[in-house]
């Protein structure tokens, strides 16, 4: 838990979306990588939309989001001080409109319990003592990690949402199950998006939505890969095209259709 | 429910893996398609191991999965009457070791319930109404679909698996989150290997296995991909090569390794 403030010697100030954001962040402790641009990417929001990250760290994917939909609303949760200060001086210094609570999701502030969002997204810590089989109880999960199970951060997920409303989780995908399990007990209509280093190794992160008090089929979309090649040939760039426009620009990375058109069905 | 055995002139009897198996089927009913014969290709069996089916219909993959692996002991659980004696003569007629019990998941006849298998498969059937949410209740679950919820035939695999043995479930994408749960619930050393119809597509079936008092990292791996091209062009044939082989030749079709050799880490 870090509690002090962040001294100005302590923290470096970093392009994010090709400088369209600018983050301070710490030269020590969490910095943003690939995964809260992914997620601020993928998210539908609508100008005029409300949208509430819970664990919002320093605030990229807040940040991030804000800057491609010019007219969301952004609220985030934090619970450790110095990160939720600087998810507020984030999205401050960067013109954007959004309020950072600093607070534990298992007691959150009266402003965020007495609202309903249009958007809930996360991008849960994890350690590396994760639990490859299912936690014998919530407690025990608790105590091992020292956070919050995977399924409290669904189910106040869509607590906080509208009815209709999206939540959009990325993850570490050894925790798929778990996650998973959480989404199915809490939300429907559920969408997962596996993201793959390069198209032949196994996934190393997932993109899962669902809806608040919505039903529909549940899909597995074709992976979203990172980088070029099979395997890792030489220092520099290899993004694929997709990959790279996004963490370039504010260019959005819509899930893929539900129903993809077909011309006609395919055989099995 | 078909409880009366199938009169000769409702079967046909036709080829799978090139020939290697002869299957009776019945004319109108449930006929075997790609889901046994890639289920069956997919099982790391050895030769001297146990393998127990749930809900084997017409006997397709376990006798596609004896054919491969010569060596093995086969045993089928089939509720209907009709079905459990064609999966015996389809066993009988391809010269293969193994008994088909006519029984109900809920309630195994005491020569399954005593044994313990190094492998449990099975293709649960699949219900039109499928749920796209969470089932409030098992009951309300099984009322809806005249049958058992995915949690109970995960339960029932584990309980017939030897400790460190795998279970191995193929089915339809949509229901992969219940599946999910019931084997998070169940199982450890999760692996998931979603079947795309063409690579831009959803996919449309999983293969999902995992092992009794095992743990290990949940791994999503690379898609299977079933047909080349990104949209149905022409009639004929367009299987992939890998799946075109496992569909005409007694070949196996192994899980990707979990840890592929990897040169150097890859990079975020």
């Amino acid at each position: 838990m870090r509690a002090e403030p962040f001294a100005a010697e302590d923290l470096t100030r970093n392009d994010f979306l090709g400088g369209a954001v600018r983050l301070w962040q710490p030269k020590d402790g969490y910095r943003a990588g690939v995964d809260p641009v992914l997620l601020a990417a993928s998210i539908p929001a609508q100008p005029g939309q409300t949208v509430l990250e819970l664990g919002c760290g320093g605030g990229a994917a807040l940040a991030c989001l804000a800057t491609r939909v010019r007219g969301v609303t952004c609220a985030g949760v934090e619970k450790q001080p110095a990160y939720a200060d600087l998810a507020q001086r984030n999205l401050d210094d960067n013109g954007l409109t959004g309020v950072v609570h600093c607070a534990d999701l298992a007691a959150l502030p009266e402003a965020v319990k007495s609202q309903r969002f249009d958007h809930v997204i996360a991008n849960p810590p994890y350690f590396e003592d994760f639990r490859a089989v299912a936690p014998r109880s919530q407690d025990r999960a608790v105590s091992r990690s020292g956070a919050l199970p995977l399924e409290t951060w669904v189910s106040v997920a869509s607590r906080r949402l509208k009815p209709g409303g999206v939540a959009t989780f990325i993850q570490r995908a050894d925790r798929l199950p778990e996650l998973m399990s959480a989404f199915f007990a809490c939300l429907g209509a559920l969408e997962l998006w596996p993201i793959h280093p390069r198209s032949a190794r196994p996934a190393r992160l997932v993109l899962l939505r669902g809806r608040k008090e919505r039903r529909a089929a549940f899909i597995a979309h074709p992976p979203l890969v990172l980088h070029c090649g099979e395997t890792h040939e030489k220092d520099g760039d290899s993004y694929t095209e997709t990959v790279s426009k996004v963490l370039r620009t504010p260019k959005p990375l819509p899930f893929p259709e539900r129903m993809p058109q077909v011309n006609r069905p395919a055989r099995r």
